[in-house]
C-alpha cells in the first residue's frame, strides 16, 4: 500500500480573454501538488502562465511544462502528423518558454507532461519517444517524466535514465491494455465514487475497466483534469479520502522512478 | 578609436516553409560575431531556432533573443498598445523558449534584443523599458540588453545594473535626435558605403544624418539586419572594412557596459 | 418618440474549446434582433460560426459580420498600427468567410459593425473608414454599416450613399463628447436600469454622461455584450421595459438610414 | 486527343513578409488560365489574396480557392485528425474569404481545389467527400472541383452533381494505382521532359509510373506548382509544347464535367 502519493491536475488552460473549466484556480492549487501548466500551443498564453507559475509557489505546489501539438483551435486534442524532430523542437520551444517563468518567480521547473494527442502518441510512438528522451538528456536530464506505466514514454525514459513519474487516470476510464479510453468530451462524475477508485488503486494498484474486468496499474501521481464537470469537487474528494486513509499528497519530484 | 566592436545580425527569420532575406545563414554566421534568433512572435519556429543555434555554436557566434510583438503577419513591425505586463510576459516567454534551445547545444544565451516596433516602443516608453528591466533582473540578470544609446531602453537599464550593449545601425539612417528612421521596406545599399559609414564610426564616433547634418554616436555593436537587399555583401564590407583598420570583430559579451 | 428599434448582441465569441460570457447563445437569439457574429480574428472559429449562424437563422434573427484585428490573445481590444489597405483587406476577409455561413444556411448577410479596438479606431480615423467605405461600395454595397452617430464611419458612410445603423451603447458609459468610454473590462450592471436608460433613450434621445450631464443621442439599433456579467438579464430587461412601453423590436434591415 | 486543357497553378503562398517559390506572380498568371490561391489557413494573408485575385482578373486567369489545414508552419502539408464537419466548416470559411475579393475585383470564384494534406485525405476518405459535397451543394453548387480522376472525392462529387474537373499533375510522379506520390519536398525537374510528359498525357491519356510501368489518366487540366524549383520554366514550356501541338489552354469552366 501507498504511503505517498502526488495529485497533479492540468492547469491555466484558457487563452487570451478566455477561460476554461469552472474550477478557480487557486482552490484547485489548495488541494493538488503537482501542476501541469498550459504552455501555448493548445492553451496558456505568456499572461496566464505566469499567473499561475505564481499561483503556484504561494501554494507550495510544484510546477511541470504541458506543451501540446500547435493547436489552439483543436485544443491540443487532435493529432498532428509531424516528424519526430519537429514535434521535440515544439516540445523544447515550450518547456523553455515555461522555465524561464519559474526562474522569474525562483521556482524550479520539476516536470513535463505532453498535452492531450500528443500525450497518447509519445505513450505508443517508440521513435518519437526516443527522439524526446534524447533531447531531454541534453537539455533536461534532472526533468521528471510523467507517463502511463504501460507506455512507450515510459520503458524508453527509463532506459535512458530520464526520472519518471507514473500516472494513474482518476476522471478517465481503463481498458484492458491498461491504456485509458481518450475521449474528446467527458461526462460528468461522481466525486466519491472516483476517489474510491484512487483509494482502490493506492491500497491494491488495482483498478476495473470499461469492459467489466480488473487490471494492475501501477503509478507514482493521480491526475484528474481542471476541465473535467465538478474537478474541484473531485479533486476535494479525492484528497479527503486518500488523507483520511493516512496517505499523504506530496510533489512528485519526491517519488522519483529512475529504474524499472 | 574603437579596437573591438561587436558584429550583430537578425537570424532566423523565416517561419515553416518560408524562409527571408537571401543571404545564407552559414554564410552570415562566418561575418558576424552575435546573431538575434527570431523567438516565434515575428518570425522563427521551433525548428528554425533549433538550426540556428546549432549554425552558431559551430561558427561561434554568440547567441541572442529576438523577441517580438505577437504578429506574423506583419513581421513584428506593427506596434501593439498592450499593457507593460503583456509585453514583459511576451518577452518572458519568448526568452525562455529560445534558451531551451541553447541548453540542448550546450550554450549560453548571451543577450536580448527586442525587435521591430518593440525595440522602437521600448526605446521612448520609460514605463515598459522599467517594467523589462525589473522582470530581467529577476530572471536573466546577465542577459545582455541591446540597445541605442539615447534610447530610454538603455538609460533605464544602466540604472537598475542591467548589462547593455548600444548599437549602431549600419543599414539605417540616423535623423538628428540619434534615432534611426525606422522603415518597413528597406532600400538597396551600397556596401562599400556602408563598411565606410561603420568605419567612420568606429574611429570618430561621428555619423551623417538623413538632413544633411552629422551626430555623435557611442555604441558596442553595429548591427545589420540578413533581409536586407545584399546583406551578405554589406556584412562582408563591413568586416573587411574593420578588419584592415585593425580592428576586432569580438562577441558583445566581451565588451559589456554596466555602468555610464 | 421610437416606435421600433433593433436590438443587437455580439454572438460566437469563443474560440475552439473555449466559450465566453455566461449567456447561452440560443437564449439571447431569444432577446435580440441582430446578431454580431464573430468571424475569427478576435474569436470565433469556423465550427462556432456555422453553428451562431444556423441559430440565428433559426431564431429569425439577422446577421451581421464582427471582423477584428487579428488578435485572439487581446480579444481585438488592442489597436494595431496598420495601413488602411491592410485593415480593409482583413475586413474583406471576414465578412466573406461570414457570408458563406450564410449561403449554407440560406440566410442573408444583413450588416457588419467593427468589433472591439477596430471599431473605435475607424470612429475617428477619417482616411480609414473612407478605404472601407470605398471597398463595401465595391463588394456588398447594400451592407449595413453600424456604428456611432457621431463617428466619423457613419459620416463617410453616408457620404458615399452605404446604408449606416446608428447605436445606442446600454452597457457602457458616454462621455460629453458622445462617444463611449471604452473599456478592457466590464463592471456588473443592473438590468433594470439599463432598461430605464435605454426606454428613455428611445423616448426622449438622451442620455446621461459619466461626467454627471447629458447629451442627446441618435440611433437605430441598442447594443449590449453578450460577455458583460448577467447579459442574458440585461437583454431580458431591456426588451420587456420597450416591449411594455410600446416600442417593437425589429432586425436593422427595417430600419435603414441612407441618408442623414 | 484534347484540343482544349486547362492549366492550373497554386498562387499567393506567401504570408505576411515571406514569399515562396521564386516564380513572379505576374509570370505565372501569363502562363496559367486557373490560379489556386491559397485563402490564409496554410498560406496567403488578406493582402496577398487581394493581389493575387487583383493580377489573376488583369491576365484573365479564373480563380479558385485552394483552402487547407489550419497550420502555417507545416505548410498544409500535415495530416491534422479532425472531424469531417470541422474540416467543412473551415473550407466554408476560406471559400468565402476568397469569394469575398472576388466580389471585390468583380469577378467570378470558378473552383475549389483543397490544399496539400486536405486534398490527399479528401481523395481517400468517403465520408469527408460527401461532407464536403453535401455543403457544396448547399453554398456553392457550380463551384467546380478540382480532383484526380481515380479519388473518391471525384466519384462522390459526380454522384451529387457537383461539377468536378480531373487534374493532371506535370511535376509530380505516378504510382501504379493512379495517384500521385506524394512529396514534403520537390527535386529539380527538367521543363522538357515534364512538357513531353504532359503533351503525351493529352494525346494518348496515359503516364508513365515511378515503378516503370505506364497507366491510363484521364483528366481536364494540367496543374504544376509554383514552389516547384524552376516553375516558371516549366510553365512555359508545357503551354509552348501544347500550343505548338494545336492544343488550347483555357479555363476548367469550359470543361466541365458533371457526369462520369
Amino acid at each position: 500500500m501507498k504511503r505517498i502519493v502526488d495529485l497533479n491536475c492540468d492547469m491555466g488552460e484558457g487563452f487570451g480573454h478566455w477561460t476554461y473549466g469552472d474550477a478557480p484556480d487557486d482552490e484547485l492549487m489548495k488541494i493538488i501538488s503537482s501542476a501541469n501548466v498550459a504552455t501555448g500551443f493548445h492553451a496558456g498564453d505568456p499572461n496566464l502562465m505566469n499567473r499561475v507559475v505564481s499561483l503556484a509557489k504561494e501554494h507550495g505546489v510544484s510546477i511541470g511544462a504541458h506543451p501540446a501539438y500547435r493547436d489552439l483551435q483543436g485544443f491540443g486534442r487532435r493529432y498532428i502528423r509531424s516528424s519526430d524532430e519537429e514535434l521535440v523542437n515544439d516540445i523544447i520551444y515550450q518547456i523553455g518558454a515555461l522555465r524561464e517563468f519559474c526562474r522569474r518567480h525562483g521556482v524550479r521547473l520539476q516536470h513535463i507532461k505532453p498535452h492531450g494527442a500528443l500525450y497518447m502518441e509519445a505513450a505508443r510512438n517508440e521513435s518519437l519517444s526516443e527522439h524526446l528522451v534524447e533531447v531531454l538528456q541534453s537539455c533536461a536530464p534532472d526533468l521528471l517524466l510523467f507517463c502511463m506505466d504501460i507506455s512507450t514514454t515510459c520503458r524508453v525514459a527509463l532506459s535512458y535514465g530520464q526520472p519518471v513519474i507514473r500516472e494513474f487516470y482518476a476522471d478517465r476510464d481503463y481498458d484492458q491494455s491498461g491504456s485509458i479510453v481518450f475521449a474528446r468530451k467527458v461526462a460528468q462524475f461522481d466525486p466519491d465514487r472516483i476517489a474510491r477508485k484512487c483509494l482502490r488503486a493506492c491500497r491494491e494498484g488495482r483498478v476495473d475497466t470499461v469492459d467489466g474486468g480488473e487490471i494492475e496499474i501501477a503509478f507514482d501521481s493521480i491526475c484528474f483534469h481542471s476541465d473535467t464537470p465538478g474537478a474541484l469537487e473531485i479533486g476535494r474528494a479525492i484528497r479527503a479520502k486518500l488523507t483520511e486513509a493516512g496517505i499523504s499528497i506530496a510533489p512528485a519530484a519526491m517519488l522519483l522512478n529512475t529504474a524499472a
